[in-house]
């Protein structure tokens, strides 16, 4: 079985090869108007690691690694700089262990030989994280990170209450694999799903793929676990309660500096058999967000209304680059959404949205196709591809990445505006030029999340120092509009300066007070979401 | 205008006649099968309160009373023991002072004094706290109760975004009539709806009327902004947010501990104009769960999903006493709802409901009737008046009350058995029988909120006694059974020992140090939720 890789999207299997290397450069080379050349993806052999700084128990032992793979494969997440710098052979400061825990024993014990050894603990889930959430802290103290992947299994299942309690280590498609036998669904899918865990969706409050309603990992939390240096935090499982301020919600969002979730009951549901999807074209991008506002006050609770900006959507959906486009999508796995979408294309017409009635797929069945054409179907196979595209095309130094965010509809059509426009500045100021593009990931009543994507050719070698500058520029955009660090990507260490501003005063004092009280020693994951 | 009663539900209008009292003593009598006598309400004259231990500034004092009105009037929540103090003319741990702040500033300048004169502070919204969460802690220190009352106003609407800025002090009665005018509703209705508050609503973390879906107040919470001794807590108006554990939800259902809300950003909406509505009858109980358990999982967000037992049914909707009735509303302010209604009917049906399609009533207008008529409309009559029931039974010697959890589906029909056989027993062991009555009031896919109410005749006198064997009967079975000690009621002081069980251990030391971080004094409102 191919195993992942140390530095690229995927498994090893996954890394490029030289032709889609040299495709990709001439890509680059058509766009840029200037000849780039590929540079040889790295090799394990070209890697050395400072010696571990900590060796484990004997006891330990047997699910503890430090050789230079485990090492080097947990020195990063897979943001744009993470990935930029293991393909550039630089593992400064790579973990000195890595635990592998099977149960939850391991797992506390892992924590008190680090509480002994007053080392960093740094939990692991899938490894996707693009805000430096899973980088070891620097500095003289040891770090073990510790890897959740052995904790990967549906322990329970509820047919009745329609949840299943699963461990926090199992990545998105093993547990749907686990749950299907069951019928059942857990129906989050972040772009990450296939490398990102359970327990990393919970702190950081992941957002799935639904556009509206219930989206966030938070809401399908029913009761979780976690290990903290002060003993088990486990809440009831409780459909809803009013009993003080929700303990699971303080889990949700930690990070890993009040412990390491090791399970939750998580709320699943039946797999769904009915669908209606439409792709709408917009003749502008502001009608199009009328659109998305006026469905989702509606309280039609579409499963998509994903908004695609001209850009965007002549990339992803086989638009004109002239036309935004809507893509509206409903699932049910109990009764028929034709009512459903036809109110959300009437709306959508009555904002200026074309969208022919032949083109309005409907399924009231089993046919999973629906959803899987046209526009609607082409921007689906994109999103799913899109973390890999970025493996051919390290090393010829492009500067791109994604931010995103949340916003209200009072202060959207400006606040897009001097987004755009800070980051386009610095994209000619840093790189002479480049393209941004934007897409709603989600919508809420009173908002949307807008999620934007930037690209430009950058100088090799000068890339993390480039992409600072412009990220830079994009973070003090959003918040000096008013939105937030991050609507579903985290905080970790990256977004650390913009968060510190947006965090209530009040709240850093009792956030600050609440990790020092269950994890004394501040061993957890150090200098992510807070300083000690 | 008339002012709130010292002691009953309501204004002083609302405190009872001698004629409605006689006939709640002829209806008992008849009930108990023993001749039961009135007794004379309380009057403001026949009540001493001890002195005040602490006398506010001068430059406080334009806003702060100590007559003896105002501190009976704050002495107690409108809990039944709260209720039988009150109207046994019982006052001994008054507030010293009560604070009328006009303003945020002045808010702060009462937790200034509070701090400097070591005063407990006991914020006040409504006052219809039923668990003992406004009540002045005991012991020596002196206390200062904060009744946001004069902060009352919706300062703020955004169309846009459909959201408003509006003071916690807030009533629900204004509220709705300040938005009115907008075409605008937070469509929030407890049952304590006339006479509890925006803030108290917030950090009680209240539910609505919604039956699924978003209802409790948390889910309409956009930002909002808390006085602490440490600072103002405020957070960023957003849609949505994944940066960090969500500051809003450490304020809801933080009970006062951590600082006084002032205002917030509601998510608020358009005012329903199509409604559908049917109340079901199912020969059984069971029948009838199985009913709101499969059309809440079908994702169709009912407005209203409520079932009534039998008992529940006879007494408030006008049932046979044999049958159980399940009130099913949908709303919508923007599109018709016969296909919702007509998919929750079909479901009501296939698990044995009857309904005659005549009596599934559909508006897809501006008719406010359809929700009001049949079945339907009794209980919501009966809802709305329930409250000010009790004013004629004060003193009769009757022992009532309600409480209410929630509970996944798996252990649900034996946690009702097991539940109401421990209540059976305690009515039986303390009054000789009673009455044990049931309604959904909330359904969720993986479980309900149960909502029970018993009533027996208790010895005249003792009725407080005799309350808390029962209700610590109820609340141990609760436990027991794996629910939460509320659903939407509220810890208080009255339910600490179960909350206290209920807690995570480490989350304890976390709310704990939050709440020593941001009062490091202890002042704000000692002895609910956790102790110092």
């Amino acid at each position: 079985m191919a195993r992942r890789s140390f530095w690229a999207w995927g498994l090893e299997t996954d890394e490029p090869t030289p032709e889609q290397q040299a495709s990709a450069a001439r890509r680059a080379s058509e766009r840029y108007g200037k000849t780039i050349e590929p540079v040889r993806p790295p090799s394990l052999d070209e890697i050395t690691l400072r010696a571990p700084r900590i060796k484990p128990p004997a006891a330990l032992a047997a699910f503890c690694k430090d050789d230079t793979y485990d090492r080097a494969a947990h020195s990063y997440g897979r943001s744009f700089i993470d990935m930029v710098r293991a393909f550039g052979r630089q593992f400064p400061n790579p973990p000195d262990v890595v635990a592998y825990p099977r149960t939850e024993a391991e797992v506390v014990a892992v924590l008190d030989w680090c509480a002994s050894a007053n080392a960093a603990a740094v939990p692991f889930g899938g490894g996707s994280s693009v805000v430096g959430g899973v980088e070891p802290p620097g500095g003289d103290r040891p770090v073990v990170t510790i890897d959740l992947g052995q904790m990967d299994r549906v322990l329970e299942v509820d047919q009745t209450s329609r949840a299943a309690r699963i461990q926090a280590g199992v990545l998105g498609p093993s547990l749907e694999d686990q749950l299907r036998p069951h019928g059942l669904t857990l129906r989050h899918f972040p772009q990450s799903f296939e490398y990102s865990s359970l327990g990393g969706w919970i702190v950081t409050r992941s957002g799935g793929h639904y556009a509206t309603n219930h989206t966030h990992i938070d809401d399908f939390v029913e009761s979780v676990r976690m290990v903290t240096p002060a003993g088990a935090w486990e809440s009831r499982r409780l459909p809803g309660s009013g009993a003080g301020p929700s303990p699971d919600r303080m889990v949700l969002g930690s990070e890993g500096i009040l412990g390491i979730v090791t399970e939750a009951w998580m709320r699943v549901q039946g797999r769904p058999t009915f669908r209606a999807s439409a792709g709408v074209n917009f003749p502008t991008w502001e009608s199009g967000a009328e659109a998305a506002r006026l469905i989702t006050r509606a309280k039609l609770w579409p499963a998509n209304c994903r908004l695609l900006d001209p850009g965007e959507a002549e990339a992803a959906a086989g638009g004109t680059g002239k036309e935004a486009v809507l893509v509206i999508g409903f699932e049910s796995a109990d009764f028929p959404q034709d009512a459903l979408i036809a109110e959300a294309v009437r709306i959508a017409r009555e904002c200026g949205g074309v969208v022919g009635d032949d083109a309005i797929r409907i399924s009231s069945g089993k046919d999973e196709e629906v959803g899987r054409q046209g526009s609607v179907g082409a921007w689906r196979n994109s999103f799913i591809r899109a973390p890999y595209a970025r493996n051919s095309t390290m090393g010829l130094g492009l500067v791109g990445d994604t931010f995103e965010t949340s916003i209200t509809w009072d202060r959207w059509p400006e606040f897009d505006r001097s987004v755009r426009a800070a980051v386009q500045e610095a994209l000619q100021r840093v790189c002479g030029g480049g393209t941004l593009t934007c897409r709603f990931t989600h919508v809420y009543p009173d908002g949307p999340a807008p999620y934007y994507s930037f690209s430009g050719l950058g100088r090799k070698g000068g890339e993390i120092e480039m992409w600072r500058e412009i990220k830079r520029a994009a973070s003090d955009a959003v918040m000096a509009g008013g939105g937030t660090i991050t609507h579903h990507h985290a905080v970790g260490r990256d977004h650390r300066p913009w968060y510190d501003i947006q965090r209530p005063a009040p709240f850093t004092l009792a956030l600050r007070a609440a990790k020092k009280a269950v994890d004394p020693q501040g061993i957890l994951n150090p200098g992510v979401l807070i300083d000690p």
